[in-house]
Formats: structure tokens, sequence, C-alpha cells
């Protein structure tokens, strides 16, 4: 195959952090993405260079994007965190993937997938069945393998109750779904009432309102009840604390995300002392990295198994090609309850 | 030996924890202890009975007697933490310390030291060498115990350079003087400029005044130039949170004591996910209970070692008869450098 010198691509308009947060909606592309032609990267070490099919938007790219991700940005490189497509060409320790459709995710690199061809280091690379459409494998990372990852956390620790913040949420609603297949029960919090039915459908044991008036009380009743140890957490701020607080002995608070941009307090301190409790956190990238191969195996063919017998689907918002993504993205993205799309 | 049915002991005044935050000053004694007589108790199980030579008094002590450390007070119960005697009595499953010269801590039992009499769990307890003064025994487990488990953690972690606040403490000279004799790099955050050369007399690589107005910049050069990991820390609140923003990837912040009161923030949290932050917390108690008796065993012999040979010695203030104790300890208290002792 003949790999041309330079590709189109969607390019970041700026450099390292936004000053200020401005909130998690995408309000336009045009103040921090462009479209543009960059030289195709070469592969390098244990990298990859992907001809890309489909790129998918997550919230992780849209907080990266407009620079309140933890990750600096790149001017003029290529945004878009994950995707999939053909394996054109391999750096010298990568030969294995020569050839093969995957499932890849670009944070190692520093050069994202919102183009032609992306460059991924093997470790966070997957390859695909076919039974696996574009649309499932190109969104396979960020949010399922997540998923499986973090409740792997959940499993390893023992108890079968744990919370999660943000619990409408893609993600959540997957974890939600693979932890009550498997007997464990999931505390969901979220923000509006309507989202209770929902959450309790999809599997969670208790759903918690955090906008209610009687939610410390009944978040007591429920800690009290199900004893919780574990704590995903996507949101931080004082929320998160009170609950972290509110949580018993050897409680784990892991953050794998801040939507609220404000203030994140530790309530009682004391608590990390007297009732060894901790604060970690938990990010897919480093997970890839150290998992080892066998467990990474393991989550791929699991979700693969999920995406290609129909447990799994994703839900498609629109896929716009890669000319139209400055102009129709933050349209596309503010319609509710599907994935938008960049076809390269 | 005849065990009195009753003793003379200082009594908590109050139940639970205080409304509000009073400082670590101990400014009197009254409001919260009272020279009293209670019921000798019974050890049972792993618990043993000991009479009493000597009590010291800690910050500990005092910030649990006002209300304001992590465990609860149980009004008309002995206060004090540590101290130094025979055992007289055993329960079942500690018969082995029986007539025993021993140092002990209190903080299982809910049943304080500054009586006649008190009852510790054997893991509490620590068999003293006759070269080893009761001032030295009475003083050996809250501070150099601590000292040693938490040098411990820095050990295991393997980077030569770590955090200190309250560096000018007992406790933080014990830990910088051994780390020092180890070849480790104690940086030590402090609040007066003339706490420098003392501490770099003890041994500290770096000694940072928080108070000092280039503060922030000359933490991330130290940061920058020495990558510590571990951060230990006895104060919480904005300072604490800046120092451990400041630090690198796999930072560790590890909570021991909370001497201020306010907010604590997580500056970004952001770091946890990204850079593989942690923040835990490290009490000597639950160190003693879960460590193993080896090392435990080889900590004990380590203190003893320092005090025997004169490496360390204990600075005594006064030595108060349990009598005089409750008007006269708080003046005591308030003379600089050295430790406070009760005689029951």
């Amino acid at each position: 195959m003949t790999i041309p010198s330079t590709m189109k691509a969607l390019l970041l308009r700026n450099d390292g952090y936004a000053a200020a947060s401005s909130g998690t909606v995408l309000e336009a592309m045009e103040p921090y993405v462009e479209a543009g032609t960059i030289g195709v990267p070469q592969p390098e070490g244990s990298q990859v260079l992907i001809k890309v099919a489909l790129d998918s938007i997550n919230p992780s790219d849209v907080m990266f994007v407009k620079g309140m991700y933890g990750q600096p940005r790149a001017i003029g490189r290529p945004a878009g965190f994950e995707g999939v497509g053909e394996v054109v060409a391999t750096g010298p320790d990568a030969t294995g993937l020569a050839g093969k459709r995957i499932a890849f995710a670009t944070g190692l690199t520093n050069w994202g997938s919102w183009a032609e061809y992306a460059v991924a280091e093997a470790a966070a690379c997957i390859p695909v069945l076919d039974s696996v459409r574009d649309e499932d494998a190109a969104a396979m990372i960020v949010n399922p393998l997540t998923a499986l990852a973090m409740f792997g956390i959940v499993k390893d620790e023992g108890e079968k109750a744990f919370i999660l913040t943000a619990g409408a949420s893609q993600l959540c609603k997957l974890i939600i779904g693979v932890a009550k297949d498997e007997g464990y029960r999931p505390i969901a919090i979220v923000r509006r009432d309507d989202q209770i039915p929902l959450l309790e459908g999809v599997g969670a044991a208790h759903v918690l309102n955090a906008e209610a008036p009687d939610f410390q009380q009944k978040l007591a009743e429920v800690v009290k009840a199900e004893k919780p140890r574990i704590f995903l957490d996507a949101v931080t701020g004082p929320l998160a604390g009170t609950i972290f607080s509110a949580m018993g002995k050897r409680a784990r608070w892991i953050v794998y995300g801040r939507l609220d941009g404000t203030v994140t307090p530790i309530p009682e301190p004391g608590q990390m002392i007297f009732m060894h409790k901790k604060i970690e956190g938990f990010w897919l990238t480093e997970w890839m990295r150290n998992v080892g191969r066998e467990r990474r195996g393991e989550a791929a063919i699991e979700v693969q198994k999920r995406f290609s017998d129909g447990r799994w689907a994703t839900d498609v918002t629109a896929v716009v090609p890669l000319e139209e993504a400055v102009s129709r993205v933050a349209e596309e993205l503010a319609k509710p309850n599907g994935k938008v799309f960049i076809r390269p």
C-alpha cells in the first residue's frame, strides 16, 4: 500500500491548558480545532500507523480540545483519543500487528486519531473480530474497556456494592450492566429524578438523586446497608467529597474524571488516618500499559463478545465526514443518547 | 501482687467530639479532664493489665482530650495514649507478657494510660530493656516507633528524598535524624526561619519556610531537583494541598495528623488520574496491628538501641504527680523543647 506524505486532519488550535474552566459542553469546534493538512507520521519502536476508518468522539475529547483534560494540548497536532482502522505500517517492535484491523487509543503518543492516518502504541491496540461493526470498534476502548477495567477494581476488592457518580453516563451504564450480570450491587448517583427508573432498569441496586433534599440521609442509609468499599468518581468537587466521607472504613475513592471544576475538598482528612480510607486515580492509558498482556487480552475479548452477541451496541447519533466536522460536530453532540463519529 | 479494686485516674469530662475546633494548644486541663477514682479494669483476651510507672503527654493526647482527634471520647474513662509500667495481670491470650516491664500504647482499648493501672493489647506492648530509662520508655511508641514506621514507608518506596510538614516537631526531628543516618534526603517544611538552622543541624537536606514569599518557587525547585515521592503530612489544609500538587508523578500524600483544622483541598484532582498520585493515611495503632510481629519487633529493637546507646534521649520538661496534673500540666506544656510526664 502506498502511504501518502500528507493527510487531512482536525488540528488543535491551542497549546497547553485553558486558563479557566468553561464547562463540559462543546459550544463550537471552531475555537479549538480546524481542518488542515499535516505530514503522515512515521511509526517508531512499538508504534503502528493506522489508516483510520472511523473515529469516535467522547466527553474526554471535548475536555481535551478545550484544554480542560489532564494532558497538555500541542498546537497543530491532530486531536482525538480513539478510532478503528487498518495497520498499514509498523515500528520494528510491533510487526505482529501488520495488516490487522484494530481498535486503538492514542493517549500514549500525543498524536490524535481525527485524521486519515494515526499512530498508536501496540499496547493501546486491540485486533477486532469481523463480527464487530466499525461503530462499535471505534468506540470500544475509551468507554467499554474502561468499564471492564474499573469493574475489575471492584471485583478485586471483593465487596458486592460500589458507588458511581455521573451514574447516567454511557460509561456508568456499561459498568452497571456488567456488574449486575455478575451479581454486584451498583449504587448510582445522579442529578435528576427521571434518570432513576432508567438506571434501575439497567441494573443499579440503588439510584440516589444528589439534588434531593434528603440525599445525605438516603446516602447514609444505603452505605450502612450495603457497605460499599469502592467509589468510582467521574465528577470530583464537593459532592464527591460528601460521598467519600459518608463511606465506611477502608473506602477507596477512585477518581477517573473531573466534570465538576470547582474545588474538591477532603471533608474529613482524619478518616484517612483512622479509617484507612484512600484516594486514588484511574486512567485507562496507564491501565493498558501496566495491567499486563493477559488481563488486557481478557478484557478485549469480553468487550468484543458483548458487541458481537448484541448484549452491547453503540447508539449512533451521526457519522460526520471529516471535512464537515468543524461545522457540524457541536450541534450533533448536543443531541441526546447516542454517539457522534467522524469518518476521515 | 494484690490488685486493688479502684484506682486514681485522670478522667475525661466529655463524650464524643468537640462541636468546633479550638486549636492545638491546651489552655487548661480543667475543661477536659478531672482527677477521680474508677474501678481497675480486667484484662480480657489478648489484653494485659499494667501497673503504670510513668505516662507521657503527646500532642495527640491534647487533641484527643479536646475532642479534636479522630477517636471519640468516652466520658468518665481515663485519658492518655502511652506509658511504661509492669504487667501485673493478663488475659488468657497474653500470658507471655506476665511480669514484664513494658512500653505500651492504648489506642486499641478505648481506655487510657493516665491512671495507676491501664489495659493495653499485647500487640501494642513492647518489653523494654533495663538500659532504657522510664522517661524514654514512656515516650517510646507514639513518637519514636512512629518515626521508624513512617521512615519504613519511605524506604519501601525507594526514593531518597521525601517531604515532611510540621518539620520542627519532635516526631519529624526523629525521622530526619534516622533518615540522614541511612543516606536519605528529608525536605522539611516549617513556618519560622529560626527553625531552618535547627533542622539542617538534625539532618534535613532542605528546610523551606512555608510563610516565605518565595515558598512556592523554592518548593518547585527542590521538587524538581530531588524528586520526592513520599509526603509525610501532620498538618493537612491548604498548605498540604499545595505541596502535594507541586510533587511529581506517583507522589503519595500520607496524612498522619491534621494540625490545620481548615478545609483540606485537592487542588488538582486530575493529577490522581494522569500522574497516578495517591492520598492515604498512617495510624500507628493500625500499623502495630497489621505490620506483623517480625517488622514490629525489628522496629522495637531499633528504638531501644537508639535510646540505650544515647543516639536518642527524651528531653524532660517536667514529671508531674497525677494528683497535681489537672492544675499544672497546661503550664508545663507551654514551656518549649521538652516532654511533660505524669507519674501515677
